[in-house]
């Protein structure tokens, strides 16, 4: 195990790995996990004293030590993903003053725009601003802390944290000839394997195959590269391994909220061509006699015509990563929407009502 | 709908129901919905006072007004499943000295041997002395209460709970040739009818197929009651709607405990001819790091031979019955072990590990 150490390039057809000190390494196999980096914005004022991006455990201690030694009060996040959106929990839990600007309508675009609003509500509810379709034009250094240009004006904060997503670190990859998909990240086989047989790659850098689509798509999560390491290290290491792909399964909290989602949207559907229709009920997350029962929504997505199951949105007060970690389930199986109406789920009041919502969701869709 | 009102026999030849009054009703469809009776051990005694089984709400209150009114402090329940457990926890809520008595080695069998345990720990804990191997022989009235006589010696309560199981209702459905299965429940098709073509079954009276075994089986429960009875209707109201049958999904929480399992366990995979094996962990319910994690103990059963995933069962502080519902999903779709292993869920720390505990059980069991 060699840290702190630069890697120039790959020469594939040497089979080495040139490090920055001109060093050559052999290799039999290769296994590309070079991640990914957050995306920037491309505004001038980026490299102020103050905006962070957040990728690691460094990264956290990094903005936990200024918060500290800056006696920082004021929070702006730029971007409403998961990311943005746990820290913000974590920006209010330390006290500060906490503002979101996102440039598009809502957070969490693959939403129902009704969900979104449910997580805008939860962030008001705690004390966070919220402002949509807030374009930031730049950054720069004023007395009192960093001042942020936006199309609608400036706002100004001790702090700044940079989350509207990531790009997969494919420059080594792409350099040594090792293919890329049509996302951008690099290209995979269902044995983590890329186009250079002797090869791999795992987790943020590469593609994964979407398994309700059927396509190649870019979703970078945590659990899912862990996933990609085994494989490939079965692999190599002789095993015969695959990895059955991803189902776009992904959940967070927000203050008193879980969100989470599995499979297609209803627009992911339809541009898969398939013939999406969906229904969106409020359903509690134990039974209503229950007590601390709370409430939810859940949003089931279907193929018209072939009556499968595709996907599943929800948001609510508990319960709802529970729910949509059932329905990955299913669709790790392709049920139909008629078998999700009628799965065997395991009852008793402290968990659910004798109808779940996810049966009370999926018997108003088969209507 | 006509309540409090007596049914004498049924004569399908004339498709007529007789009522104790004499009166007969026409019917051109027929549903069975007798539900199921407490079963009662076979001992003198059982209509001393204060000896209560419970099916319905109303036993409930009887059972509550009779501590009341009684100032009831000793309370023994007789059985040691779910329903038993479950009303432990209720008399101790009410303060009462509570004793289970089972005549099997320990409480739930279908459970592992040292999942049994965690529960006579929880109970223990919350204060409920459970004995194991002890056979109720006969209740007597004394000055004092109720004596309760066993192979190993007497107790004495001011309430026995009866609460071993239940047994179908099937008296009128037999004694009008409508056939009964092997588990001497109503047979009934996939869309809930009987050999007798007008005439349905639905819910604790009746039969299910077991989607794991194949097999008809007796697992009269709420959850599944209810579904058939959508199944019935629907299909009596000109629909085509087939009930998929059943997992052996069930859950119970007594005190901090959940408990749960859906499909096979180990034996009955093995009685069913398939080439059972099994793998057990101890997990947590939240990321390790998470604050308020708890812990859970997770088995699953997969067939040696087909690597399919045949079922599961665990216990816990939290988490367990939402582990229990993914397998569940899982075994609808009749998904492979290896494919359980690398089931795409969505993750977040508050909810569970990147791996989650069913991914580490069955990369432990695919070993």
């Amino acid at each position: 195990m060699r840290l702190h150490t630069r890697v120039a390039g790959v020469r594939p057809e040497a089979q080495k790995v040139v490090l920055a000190s001109g060093e050559n390494i052999p290799f039999d196999f290769l296994v590309m996990a070079t991640g990914a980096a957050p995306r920037l914005p491309n505004v001038p004022g980026l490299d102020n004293e103050g905006i962070f991006t957040l990728r690691n455990l460094a990264d956290a201690f990094r903005i936990k030590r200024f918060i500290h030694e800056r006696r920082a009060r004021r929070a702006v996040a730029v971007g409403a993903g998961f990311v943005s959106l746990e820290m913000c929990e974590a920006f209010r839990g330390l006290g500060l003053e906490t503002t979101v600007l996102e440039s598009e309508a809502r957070p969490v675009m693959r939403l129902p725009e009704d969900f979104s609003a449910k997580i805008v509500e939860e962030l008001q509810a705690n004390g966070v601003s919220f402002m949509s379709r807030v374009k930031v034009e730049g950054f720069d250094r004023s007395p009192g802390g960093i001042v942020i240009r936006t199309g609608n004006g400036t706002l100004e904060a001790d702090l700044v944290l940079i989350a509207i997503g990531v790009v997969p670190e494919v420059k080594l990859a792409a350099e040594a000839g090792i293919a890329l998909g049509r996302t951008g990240a690099i290209a995979v086989n269902d044995h983590q394997q890329t186009n250079v047989s002797f090869a791999y790659a795992a987790g943020d850098c590469c593609e994964a195959c979407h398994r309700v689509s059927g396509t190649q798509v870019y979703i970078p999560l945590g659990d899912t590269a862990n996933k990609q390491g085994r494989v490939a290290g079965a692999n190599i290491g002789g095993q015969d391994v695959t990895f059955p792909g991803i189902l776009g399964s992904q959940c967070f909290k927000v203050f008193g909220l879980e969100v989470a989602s599995t499979g297609l949207n209803e627009e992911e559907a339809r541009k898969a061509g398939l013939a999406a229709a969906s229904a969106t009920i409020q359903g509690v997350s134990r039974a209503h006699s229950y007590p601390g029962t709370k409430r939810l929504w859940l949003r089931l997505v279907a193929d018209n015509e072939s009556g499968r199951f595709l996907g599943a949105q929800a948001v609510g007060g508990e319960g709802v990563v529970a729910r949509i970690n059932i329905l990955a389930g299913a669709l790790a199986g392709g049920l139909s929407l008629e078998e999700v109406a009628y799965l065997d789920l395991a009852y008793a009041p402290p968990f659910s009502g004798s109808w779940d919502p996810i049966h009370i969701a999926a018997q108003q869709l088969l209507k």
